[in-house]
């Protein structure tokens, strides 16, 4: 039996991390431990997310899950082996190194441990940039893509799950950059747009509903967090793309329209092919057939993400829509799908 | 020509204020004077409200609008005459009586002097109400609802503008309640819905895109500030009425579906009569065809309060509905026209 | 092993069956048969629902699950034991009657058989409604809602869902009915708000986005099919009920607020008691504590109806605020909860 | 007096065209008129756009303003000059020529005369493409763009208003691309989102809230019909573009986002500069300061095209973004721009 820990239950990514585990088949037998500040006292689950409130234990009676107080004790004294932390960024990097001495597996949501570059890491501003303790810590940090790195993940101590943003735009161009057709020369455009849980629970002039509703609206240019892991990820140079980021009007979900130019021609066939071998042994990635597209509806609420592109009649513009749920696929899910692959588990168990 | 000024610009009503009186006929000549923070410096107004922005003065460059801070010696100096105040309670509590001191006339937004009986101001909870000044001023604040004061908006100094949610109700049941038509011992319940520009501008938890969007909410209940204005200018007792708002999806737009039993058996042909005898002198209240109801979109974006009804086949059972836009007829809209007939203009003057 | 059948798949509410049975446990060896026209030929269900295509079997390859031509012979040849219809009513009022002759067992989530009384029924001018076999068809449909006729449904071969509206309003109810506790002569006030998949998938001027978004519209006024449902489920009399649906601009969810006037003085503990005693076994509601009310988020997606009050200082107005998602606990959801009670399975199997 | 006359008045383009219309200053003693079609009765115009209903004529009672069946008798006993088309392609390639032949001066709203090149029409597959008549009229086809073709508008007898998509790429490139400074063979990518209302008002799968609502999905992929506007106003080879639009969930508004490399390296103010010079006569356009971006809000409900743009630190990298309302500055707001400059009004009168 796997005991788990959530740090940080009460955000959006956290209420989608205590859904999958409450349900995951393999944690049947156990509760998760949900964690709330230090100084505080337990509070049920059900007062933080009334959806998540059932008539058989999280409720708001007795017996109820609670968010309890985190101390390092207290996970011993459970037998916590996996912490999941869905916790600001500073805290991550806090944290992470205490609980992996205390012989804990971890699995970061924050964007603490993303970045082997620390010209990339820069605009984190990270208290603790220049610590040995941190700079040893990010040589065990795996990133938390299963597609691409899913070996390492498995042995992994440190799984930093990846970026909403990433793991969308990520999925989309690895298959053709690692096999070399995109002319990087003419450079690599990636339009994004995001749901607004994607900006976060705390109130905010941005998140307020008279700013984000019956609006559309760009932010972050050539200054977002995620593109350090574009830039690792893709092997590019800061110059050969360009990533701007949007905030839709929408709770949930991510569509990434991303425009590459061919260095050779293609037939969409070709292309199709290519990305069905490159997912072949990805559960969690659909790919469209050619010229048919995702739409954020389709994986919105579940796991995926969903890759189409439409290829022009030149051979050579290229354009990939990726779509995924920024709290699941792009948070939560993915968090559980390393999860279980630290585990031994199946990889998607829990997430179809 | 009339020189008027607006506190609270900043804010969605203060917008809705400054759009209106910017371009209202009879201000042609005059520029509103927008104030803010007495401590603060000069900013432009399309920096607060880039929608604003044209190409003529309002926008970043010199001569552009500005927002300035607050004096009374600035007032003065611009020969202002009418202050508009779209500010918290509290601060209208204050500032009403020296503005009236220095011989403004006022036509205040907010729920400071909209209520005649002390029981009925006690949810509001004025730090001053004991103020033998603010007593006084009370006795001279006319409740700024043209369709049933008119003649003594025209003559008042000051207006206490109506809420936004009593003025579709109170609008909406006058007429019947009036007429002695409504059987006020089987109650009244009034199911209100409003946008979420009622909620303000502050971010909050309630405000949040997450938990407005694909929601709704019924909040207040047996509680909401606005029921003494209901209770006042309809002449009805706590026990005779229920009034539950609820928060909508949408950014504006307030409806308010409200439940009657008539006294007598009436055709439906009798009640529409009554609402066009009533409203005969009313430019902005359209009375809908018996049968056919307003809906949120036909009054959003309009200075209209929109009225409709539906009777049963018993001739007793009566639904009215009620449509305006809460930052509009709800408020800017309305203080306009109150600031119409304070001036001796047309009173739907600018508003059409 | 239990094999299933859905008609009427490509729509909002049989998207969701589909769901549903495609993870419920205990079908897990055997896959529901998807069936749409006669004369179609089979298509990929994930051409008509690209949110349920995934890498095992759902999606366009060879294998995937498909909709298939109906026909009595295909029901057969498959073992096809259970019918769900999600159908229009007049096709349900055709197929029900051959359904059971075929000896199926079917769940019918049209209205074509919620009423006893032919009166109620008159709204939906049933082209058979004269016809013996479906005199005799309709004594043996129960109304499929397990918290009222949970012993019933057991045995039954026809399950009447009920519908969406129906289902929020007659839960919030009927323990304070029941109990005798509402003042039935000052009548019930049931102000209802639905999410636009209530209004189902053919493209209308009703469903159109630009209708439907930033607005709200009250219809169906003393009119709306579902009232049939109250007077009977509640013993009412057309007299002593107001019910007024209108269209909220989200995708999906109801919420109902209720207002009755109690006979005798309670407190809000009396009244939550009744609630919790009445719903002791029903997995599938949440009552909320005294005072704290749902929202249409806490349910949607869920196959819960959670139910609320507010009771008011004079201890006789009371207001009640119940929710639930239409396309679940309105929809699929409680059509699964019938399947799960007439297999014999747990009441809220593959629902929680 | 300038007697006008608007055909397709029931649709969003004419809706927000009766409204200009009905407010215009030098139209103030003239009523517009509003034409349906032939084999129809006059209609209040409050029947099919509630929102345009007032209490001084245009209600539903008498003498209120109605659609009328067209004739082009009627048009010329009432002595209309100038005619606003907002009616389909075809229609308008019909009636057009018809009307220049009644000696009226035209301002089209389709799609129907705007490309010069026959085989940029070629998407449209007009049914009268081959005829000479229609040839010699696309001759005197002015494109309706004040910003570029101010003059020719003045004294054209045909403006062919720009398609939505088409303004807002067209004013946000052409500064750059006249002044040289695009590198081409990099080629310009232009992402777009448009509102609902861009999709008109007929219901359809695509225009159903369920799949607008909550949403966002990419159409048209290299072949939507307003790229041959692109390249014939901004002398572009096919090659050189990839414009892709998307349906954004909300009601109006376009926000392009439009990214090049420059060909010489350039500081954010000299881009402002540039701008700001070639947009210096033009009232509806409104450049903001380098770094600072529109976002929908700003402009939905107004008649203005907003343009921002940021530049990366190397001063290559460009992304332009630019928004504008669908309905007016992308359809009837222009059409009244252009109308203005047809009758020797100020371009901008009535529409600021």
């Amino acid at each position: 039996m796997v005991q788990t820990a959530v740090m940080g239950v009460s955000g959006y990514a956290g209420m989608e991390l205590a859904r999958l585990l409450l349900r995951h088949p393999s944690l049947a037998g156990s509760r998760p431990l949900f964690l709330g500040r230090a100084e505080g006292i337990p509070e049920p689950l059900a007062a933080v997310h009334p959806q998540l409130m059932d008539n058989n234990g999280t409720g708001f009676g007795p017996g109820a899950l609670a968010i309890e107080p985190f101390s390092w004790e207290l996970l011993q004294s459970r037998g916590v082996k996996f912490l999941f932390l869905a916790t600001p960024h500073e805290q991550s990097r806090e944290w992470v190194p205490e609980a992996l001495d205390h012989g804990l597996r971890v699995i970061d949501l924050s964007g603490a441990w993303r970045l082997a570059e620390r010209a990339n890491r820069a605009v984190y501003k990270f208290s603790n940039e220049g610590s040995p303790i941190a700079a040893q810590v990010q040589t065990k940090a795996i990133y938390g893509m299963p597609e691409l790195h899913r070996d390492e993940i498995r042995k992994a101590d440190l799984a930093a799950n990846p970026g909403c943003y990433a793991t969308s735009i990520i999925l989309a161009l690895k298959p053709l950059i690692a096999a070399g057709w995109v002319d990087l020369d003419r450079g690599v455009v990636c339009d994004a747009k995001s749901g607004v849980s994607g900006a976060g629970k705390a109130p905010s002039a941005k998140t307020h509903f008279m700013h984000a509703a019956d609006n559309l609206s760009a932010y972050g240019l050539f200054s977002h967090r995620h593109t350090g892991e574009l830039l690792e990820q893709l092997d590019l140079a800061p110059e050969q793309i360009v990533f701007t980021p949007h905030l839709l009007p929408i709770p949930r979900g991510i569509l990434s329209t991303i425009y590459v130019w061919l260095t050779d021609l293609h037939q969409p066939s070709d292309v199709e092919a290519l990305y069905r071998s490159f997912f072949a042994e990805s559960p969690l990635v659909r790919v469209f057939p050619a010229g048919q597209l995702p739409q954020i509806q389709y994986s919105a609420n579940t796991n995926y993400c969903d890759i189409g592109f439409h290829l022009a009649d030149d051979g050579r513009r290229c354009v990939i829509v990726s779509c995924l749920d920024n709290l699941l696929k792009g948070a939560a899910g993915q968090a559980v799908q390393n999860f279980n692959l630290m585990c031994g588990f199946k990889e998607a168990e829990g997430l179809i």
